[in-house]
């Protein structure tokens, strides 16, 4: 019963069976391969983007930290989300692959609203040399907090930087997971919108570490490769990324397992949502889940093996029916019989 | 007939087998599942540094780049040979991660001589504040050219950097190759000699893209740590790593792969150096050769299919007697039957 | 009448004479001549901490950033108000030179409070090595709206980030107008409430172009001076930056200074205040006023020649009785008749 | 008797009455005084660029620093000489304001020759993304040893770099120095050799600390300006950039400054070169004087307070007649009694 993290689980096996059926002979690195000829094709058909320039690194820190650095000068302010992974969990990387730009906080959601964008754009530049310019907007999809933008409001947003003249980025560690919510395509996700540059997570939903930049503008991809080889994310044996990739756009394995992995978080939610006591911060969207749930819940499943984050308060002491919150991640591979477990845990 | 560089061949397979067998379950990521635990005693024991840190990274220029910056201030030089790969090949990745050092090339050898890395340390800060400050050396083994530093040459090496107060980084790509050409242990071509960190290469000698980074100083392990997930090196499902370094280290997979390098070198220059007009810029000493060839060969070597680098000159028009140099490398794959096939095209 | 800023004043005629008076003959540079160990010995004297490290730069952007980037790792994160200079005023000069480092803004006010504060501090570095990690608080007395910390509320910040094992830094740019505000000693300000740098503003107050850092842990010093050397900011006849902090601290010029304008505030707002209809957003504390005035007013001031930011709305045209905000700065050279004038004009 | 350096002599008393002559009233900051446009126009006529984008900053590091990163990416090489002060006396500036850019030296000496750049920029960019790119090509004119660039020598260079599409930078610390010893103008120096940007010294000849930048493609501006700002640059009061700048350019100021201390080099170096034991280690031809002198004259040139680099040896003990290196240094202001008893000494 691991709910702790959707990066926790295995890689699903024709993935792995991909890096075996690639592992003969001679190939040519650092993206050269036939592998990767194929996944830059069918990335290209799966978004309706033939010109778009497609490449591959390892961790979403990596996609989402090169994919900015590309559109960002130094002396800029990235505008996101106050969850925002690049704000929250990444180190400083966009920083620190910027060269040193800034990042803007939008509002105190966890979506950011066109409103709080435009305040925040109208914040900055009001002083000229003196303080950050402008840059790119980054939005995330799924959010951190396990919410999704409809198209609508991942429009206005776009709508929002455009009218500024700004780019903007779609953190899509969890793309798979929004896309089968909104049931619409990749490009009415993206560029349709006017998003410029997309970081189309794989780690999460089955791979075991790769992550696809693309750039509907191709004008980004010289640049965006120099950016990688001096990062160190160039890979030498690179057919193992793009055999990743490339099973995982096979026979729509990405969609499938997103569609689990939100089928699995809805019968996890819809099983908690009837034990008394138990109240969802948010409402679930995708397969992330944060809920109130009393202490004495929390112990039985603890005692029972139930892994997932406590987010605050000590479970182990203190009065039963206090309410700690907690945060539950369910991934492709989670089985209906651990949730059903856990249910039951914590019913009691 | 691949001879164009050691990392467009196979994983071993025992390591692709690994990456199925720990393909099963739950796993915290990101360093802290039991595979790590496991590689990093095995590390421990095999360079007798019990309290050595160790830290992986999925490529080589990640683990010179985060080494080197964990070791060296902005405002220092590191000294290294003109053909060292941080210099030569990383696309100023020592220069990022650093956030600004300087390369000093100490002489203009292949191999570093301790006579000519005195000339350059003692080059160097005679300014004060004005000029870079001393910063550390780095040393190549096997080196670019394919040539390996007798232990001797090594302890010259870091005594001369150790008596200017300076720390001395092996870059390992090779190291294996390394070892079992000069037949010695982990530990004396390394920390018994004064090496302060090592990149501990696995991509070239069998893995899919993973290497080692120790510190014996355990010092740095922090601050290692945050550069390593600043610069998106932190895998969160990292027991893929972890597998594959389980996997090169068992059963001396790791020197078996090395010692059929080599071997295979060995017995291609054998075969090469019996033809007519063929001379070795370098006498080979691991795994990699430089020579100079005729036009001819060269034509029927590419007609016949073999793949390697002719590093200057048109191998397609010419005298057909015209000398033309080449690069070629042998991985622990090669087969006997190709490294045959090449020397017999090669003769004529 | 100019109060669009203080440093669009001249410098006090005596820092000029300095310079005249130090131009001749030969002097060794990069702050080797004597004055420059006139300087230190005096701010050392100033401050009663015979071991504090001295440094002039030009600009207080430098000050703040050389000073911050000493004390801050580029994976850390600078606490701060969310109207400090460092964040709004410098163009990420701050994230440049610490190599990326983050700004985490505390509160909503001007004036960070302590429970703010420890807030902010509290919700970095829960997420271990994927988040920013706490960094230096730094604190602006005088703040950009023109308030100051009492020396009890100073304590509480530096108490709170000493409880956290956080390094404090004072932006006093306007550090002269603080300290007579407050009629306390420099180090009743600083080191002796667990201040570790100081930024000492010159420019602002009567010198062309001068302010010291100063460290009181002169651990510091060295990398201080590297810093401030490839930073450009080091300069070779800086005899010219020493005679102008020489001047400045002589015979109290710099209290005076500050006494001046902030007399001069005084009388501007006490003029202001009993005028129908303008009210202020903060009460005046030093030599900044933040106030609101009508649009008429606003016209008569214009058409008068008076120099000052409207900092929303449109002067020019609207109803006259509408409320426009506007800052008023009062440097050491502003006259009496000056203000008069001003307030005349206000008053219509 | 100081012959150090050029940055250790007075500034002109012309540039201390313009600090004094600007210093009444206020005047708005930032380069945006009356005062920088004069100078803008006027170093438009002087280098005949009605276009030219004109920036000041206060040190030399500064001014080549910032040009600099404006020209090249991270991911470049610059290609300077071995001597030069970006290379040998800025504490890896370079490195830091271009984020991280690389220096290649070229060829061995201190002037680069045609050939030794073309072997340079081709020994570059062989490896696609993997190493360095090419980037601009500074020139330092006077050279660090004092010798000066023809101007068909200049072209050669500057042709050289557009045959390869590099831009070229002008480092002229000593700008007016090399003017006035080729007797051309600056047109003919700069931009119609295909220049691209000018750091165009003054502090070293006859200012407190200020330098221009010159870009001739104004498409540069808006970034040099940005740059400057987070570089901690750009002056509040920059009205004391932009007097000392007006009274360098007035009457000839500058080319007069120069054309003294150049005659001053040729007095002394006419004076030495009659000594016996003396000889030069390069012909002088601007203000610059490296020579071999024997220990006995050193020693009684410095008993007689004479200050000046010995670059080698110990001058006070040792065999009398051993020759040590050393360099001079003629500024503007030193006077034709001082260099006659310097000789003196010297002959003993």
């Amino acid at each position: 019963m691991f709910f702790a993290s959707d990066n926790a689980g295995p890689a699903h096996p024709q993935v792995i069976q991909a890096l075996a059926d690639v592992n003969s002979g001679y190939a040519v690195g650092y993206g050269a391969e036939p592998g990767m000829d194929r996944v830059r094709n069918r990335l290209r058909d799966v978004f309706e983007a033939p010109k778009a320039e497609v490449f591959l690194v390892a961790t979403g820190t990596t996609a989402n930290s090169l994919a900015l650095a590309t559109l960002t000068q130094p002396w800029e302010t990235i505008f996101c989300s106050p969850t925002a992974h690049i704000h929250e969990d990444e180190c400083n990387a966009p920083e620190f692959y910027t060269g040193g730009a800034k990042l803007t906080i939008v509002g105190t959601d966890d979506k950011m609203a066109a409103a709080s964008l435009r305040a925040s754009i109208e914040g900055e530049e009001t002083r000229g040399v003196h303080g950050p310019q402008r840059g790119p907007v980054s939005i995330t999809q799924v959010t951190e907090r396990g919410q999704i933008y409809t198209l609508d409001e991942l429009s206005e947003l776009t709508a929002t930087a455009h009218e500024y003249g700004l780019k903007s980025h779609l953190d899509g560690a969890r793309f798979a997971n929004a896309l089968v919510a909104l049931d619409c395509t990749p490009a009415e996700m993206t560029w349709k919108l006017g998003i410029d540059a997309v970081s189309f997570g794989g780690t999460k939903n089955g791979c075991l570490g790769v992550e696809a930049v693309l750039f509907f503008d191709p004008g980004h991809a010289w640049e965006f490769e120099l950016r990688r080889k001096r990062g160190g994310h160039l890979f030498s044996k690179h057919r193992y990324l793009s055999a990743q990739m490339g099973a995982y756009l096979t026979d729509d394995l990405w969609l499938d397992s997103a569609r689990r992995a939100n089928a699995a978080c809805t019968r996890l939610a819809t099983g908690l949502r009837s034990l008394p006591g138990v109240s969802f911060d948010l409402e679930p969207q995708a397969n992330i889940i944060f809920l109130q749930m009393p202490r004495a819940a929390h112990q039985r499943l603890r005692a029972g093996g139930a892994e997932y984050y406590v987010l605050a308060g000590n479970p182990d002491s203190g009065a039963p029916d206090e309410m700690l919150p907690a945060r539950l991640v369910c991934d492709w591979s989670i089985s209906d019989a651990q949730i059903d477990q856990f249910i039951a845990l914590a019913r009691g």
